[in-house]
C-alpha cells in the first residue's frame, strides 16, 4: 500500500453519511465520510467506535451527554452504547472499526452502507 | 470514556521513543509517542502497524523504499514488513496497533517498552 492524505482523500467526494473506506488495519476498516445533520439513533452490539475529526465539528449525542468534537479530537463509542452523530455544518470525519461494523449498527434504513467503496 | 485531544495529551510529557496510550478501541490501543532520529529495524509477525502524523514529518524506511508522511498523512506497514522509523526533527505521531504490539517488534533492546502506561 501507498500513503493516504486525509485532505486528498475527502477532496474525492461530496455526498454525506456515506463513508468510504482508505485503510485495512488488522481486523479494522479506516473510513472517511462527510457529515451534516442528525444521522439516526443506532447501537453497535459488539464493536467499539472511534471517531476522529478531520474539519469541522461533530457532536456525539449519548443518552445521558453529550460529545462535542473539534479537529484533533477523538471519541471512542463503546460496544452497546447508542450514539446519535449530528453535525451543525458539513463536518469532516475519520472512522476506525471493525470490517464487520455496518454504519448504522443495528438499524437498517436507507441511510445503511451495506459494502462502502474503498477510495 | 471521555474525548480526547491529541495536543493537550501530547503536551503532557517530554521523552521519545516511548509510547503512550490514549485510547482502547476493540482489540487495538490508540497510542502517541514524540520521536526523533532513528528508530530501529524491526518487524512484526501478525500485526499490521498504522502512523498518523500529529506534528513534524516522519519517515518510515523499508527494504525497498522510504515513505515519508507529513501531518494528516497516513501509512500502514502490513505485518511481517521490516520497517526504520526516521525523523530529522523532533516528530508527534499517532499509531494504532494491537493491544499485544511491542514497539520494537522482533527486536528486544533498551527502547523496548513492554507495558506502555495510559495518559
Amino acid at each position: 500500500m501507498d500513503k493516504v492524505d486525509f485532505t486528498e482523500k475527502f477532496a474525492l467526494f461530496s455526498d454525506r453519511w456515506s463513508p468510504k473506506i482508505v485503510g485495512e488495519v488488522n481486523d479494522a476498516h479506516v473510513k472517511i465520510a462527510k457529515v451534516q445533520g442528525a444521522f439516526v439513533w443506532h447501537v453497535h452490539a459488539d464493536e467499539d467506535e472511534m471517531f476522529i475529526i478531520h474539519r469541522g465539528r461533530l457532536t456525539i449525542r449519548l443518552r445521558d451527554r453529550d460529545v462535542t468534537l473539534d479537529p484533533g479530537q477523538f471519541f471512542i463509542v463503546p460496544r452497546g452504547v447508542e450514539h446519535l452523530p449530528v453535525a451543525e455544518e458539513e463536518c469532516e470525519i475519520i472512522m476506525l472499526e471493525p470490517k464487520t461494523t455496518l454504519n448504522t449498527g443495528d438499524v437498517v434504513n436507507e441511510r445503511t452502507v451495506a459494502e462502502p467503496e474503498w477510495i
